[in-house]
């Protein structure tokens, strides 16, 4: 499985773990990588000094092996969080949720392998002009925060191929062996993989977020709040009931806003709140039935 | 290419054209068998004396090759279209909106091979117990009507081929090579492509249909009517966007129904009006930038 991407970040296999908000700590990037994978730190749900720690104890327990961390472009205290990563030599970094053009240059400045996030073609060319490294195209199935542009990994890797020559990521609805053959076939050199890995052993989400997960059957996702960010949310949730019967109901962005509120993604993945905290999950996740260690999905996929 | 769809409609490649309303007549059924795929008639659109012209059309065009028709179970006089078919004597009939199993026997009584449309690995296995011969798995980005589950046809084929043992066709965001040998990494065997021949130069849509769709680009389609049937209609045309303020608005199910009233595939699909018709229509558009003849699609596939 040798290729641009293996190359690129000095792995065995191209497979990466998303950096998922509130999954993604030390132990799961950590297992990830030491399988020969690059697993991610998700700083999107870190506070600058929580990062600093995640990133020192993905060191401690990888040495000289890889690892890299996500950082959500809109992250408050963004100015920090680059400031940290450059402190802490971190040689990776995948950024999403934002435009490329502000913090390519200052990554690449200070030696680090930059991936950006994209959900179209058109940014895929964003990412050339701004100069990224490589590029990970995400498609509709994906859980949590989304495109607007609904575009599903079928139709999305193929078209983002013929836009960009830089080396391809696909991400979306992929948790399978079969699928990594599929996406291969649609140009992709490489996955990453969010709901899987965020319903194993060594993700840093509640038992209770898990277990609410693996039993999702088909249908059982849904993408909701496109007035304020288009996200994926698991069914069989209050919080996920309420938020569709309000939109059904024509509800407004501001009264989205208001039910919404603040800390509803940390509640629902992290606490284990099923009903009052948002569940983030893929549409993948009806193909994923026990909540497995990094070890054994990684073998399943390789 | 030789395999179980193959030797099921005693076809050279396994790809079949979707039974399209305004779209498939005997022109585009016969130009995709005479290539040595599977034309299907779309009789969902046509008057019984209608269908019956086309069939013979389809014969005396295509001598003993084989062709097909799709027959939406929701039609009103459905009766009198199953006894044209058996008067007919149609090999092969692709059933689609509705359960298999009231028409599957009746069917197979006369010796038609019957082949289903499903979106749920749940539908499969009704399928196979009515007993038809093989399956449609359709996923989330297809033109026109679509499943309630709106999974993607990257999640759709390996849990449908999980569930059922029969030959198993994909659809659903199909217009390129690269994505049916990346459905056959899922677990297809052939592959039904909607969209890309309903652009063709033997489809029946009008001209300025054709012309609308070949200049879509990517998050140019919406799945809509989500409280009637989910829709997936271009954008760029008044009706679309009327529909999507109606729903963003919270307009109820009877509010849209009066709004949509009759005969808007027709208006859009066949007379070219874009603003006052539906443009049914998949994600895949945004790959498809003119107008060919079948022969073209054909080889560029094969």
């Amino acid at each position: 499985m040798e290729n641009r991407i293996c190359k690129l970040f000095n792995i065995k296999y191209p497979i990466i773990s998303g950096g998922m908000v509130w999954c993604s700590g030390w132990r799961l990037a950590s297992a990830v990588s030491r399988c020969g994978g690059l697993g991610l730190l998700g700083a999107g749900s870190m506070h600058p000094d929580n990062l600093r720690y995640h990133i020192r104890m993905c060191r401690e327990n990888l040495g000289e092996l890889p690892f890299g961390v996500n950082v959500p472009l809109m992250y408050p205290q963004i100015e920090q969080l680059m400031q940290i990563l450059v402190e802490e030599q971190v040689k990776i970094v995948f950024t999403s949720a934002g435009s490329p053009k502000k913090w390519t240059p200052y990554l690449k400045e200070h030696g680090i392998t930059v991936c950006h996030v994209v959900s179209s073609a058109l940014f895929a060319e964003k990412c050339e002009q701004a100069g990224v490294d490589s590029i990970v195209a995400e498609g509709f199935e994906a859980g949590g925060h989304n495109g607007r542009e609904e575009t599903t990994t079928l139709c999305l890797i193929p078209r983002v191929r013929q836009a960009t020559s830089l080396p391809l990521i696909a991400a979306g609805g992929i948790a399978l062996k079969c699928q990594i053959e599929a996406v291969k076939a649609l140009g992709a050199e490489g996955v990453q993989i969010g709901t899987r890995f965020a319903l194993s052993q060594e993700s840093s989400a509640h038992r209770s977020f898990k277990e609410h997960c693996i039993n999702l059957g088909e249908g059982d996702t849904r993408l909701l709040l496109k007035k304020i960010s288009p996200t994926r949310l698991a069914c069989g949730s209050l919080f996920t009931e309420t938020v569709e019967k309000m939109e059904n109901e024509g509800a407004t962005k501001e009264a989205l806003q208001l039910y919404l509120g603040k800390g509803r993604a940390k509640k629902g993945i992290f606490e284990g709140e099923i009903d009052e905290g948002e569940i983030e999950i893929g549409q993948s996740a009806s193909l994923i039935n026990s909540i497995e260690s990094v070890e054994q999905i990684m073998e399943s996929l390789i």
